[in-house]
């Protein structure tokens, strides 16, 4: 009777969490991946440096900027975006070959690779995680202390900033301190649902 | 910053669980009752018979046929209509009252007053709910036995033609034998997914 329905249900979602800097998205990814769930989480490539307990290849692929601009010569990436003098990238094989397994796809972007990938493909999944407040999202800033001063100011602004695109995305969750598995089931509810939907997102790329 | 969409994000929804006859709505809206779920649940008032184990005033408001008349001639139902020979109806001073206390609105409606309140409520949540084939919903037509013979061919040729509506709905869950809780789980999904809505529902009545 429904069998299109309930197949197109099953589709692949791609989806896309994503927030300012600092809002916890790193945090919140990685409490996902802790809880094994079946989805593929795509593995950025960034010319940043690696930071003390990231692992190269599992948290991101670590290059050269010379590796990434041969990637982005060879149209290698899906979305790519200078982030604080850094490039930021997402392999485009990695991405197919997920969704071509059937798997959902989850990524973390900024705000400005959100847009990006929205303007792809239009029926990406997009949440936005926010603080509660403004003054939450500054005092987490201050608190990662991985910049310096004039580097700090440039992110508070560019957060500002970032929370007036909210009306991109299709959903608005808040990361609360303190909440994070909170935060997560809310990500996992909002995905089920979307399987659900009686006009299932078409992930084309 | 994102006072006003946080206010938003928690107006009350008006939420319908629907689908054809046999797909166990009741019993789905009573195994959400018997987890202590903070919404209103709708009491429909009925010219029905009450059968065993129901309850008056807490499954339905069971009511004469006169009473009913007179509701409908002082305006007092959201919505009511006729199935298989008995009125039922939706009381509004109960939905209008819920509603203004903050609380998700929750009711089961057939699919024909699933239709009503998507006309009066385009910003209404409607559920459908389905069996997983449609031998299964004329399987559990038939162990019913609530009804003569021709009234279950009435009730078979009604279901088909109801499963066909599915397009006005905004999600669809399979309702599987045995997976009550699955299926609950679900619905609960989805309306915690709308809740977080960059672009929440507006339920005017």
């Amino acid at each position: 009777m429904h069998e299109d329905l309930l197949k197109r249900q099953q589709q692949p979602l791609l989806i896309v969490i994503s927030g300012p800097s600092g809002v916890g998205k790193d945090t919140v990814v990685r409490r996902m991946k802790e809880r094994g769930l079946p989805f593929h989480f795509v593995v950025t490539a960034t010319t940043r440096p690696q930071r003390d307990g990231e692992v190269d290849g599992l948290d991101y692929i670590f290059v050269s900027r010379e590796q990434f601009a041969e990637m982005i010569e060879r149209d290698e990436l899906l979305e790519y975006a200078i982030v604080y003098d850094d490039y930021k990238g997402i392999p485009k094989a990695q991405v197919r070959r997920a969704l071509a397994s059937g798997q959902d796809v989850l990524m973390r972007l900024d705000v400005q690779g959100a847009e990006t990938i929205r303007k792809i493909c239009p029926d990406a999944l997009l949440i936005f995680l926010s603080t509660r407040t403004e003054e939450e999202l500054i005092r987490r800033l201050e608190r990662r202390q991985t910049e310096a001063p004039e580097d700090l100011k440039l992110r508070i602004a560019t957060a500002r900033k970032e929370l007036r695109r909210v009306d991109l995305f299709d959903y608005y969750v808040v990361n609360a301190e303190g909440e994070l598995d909170h935060t997560v089931d809310t990500i996992m509810a909002i995905i089920q649902a979307e399987h659900h939907r009686v006009s299932p997102r078409q992930v084309r790329l």
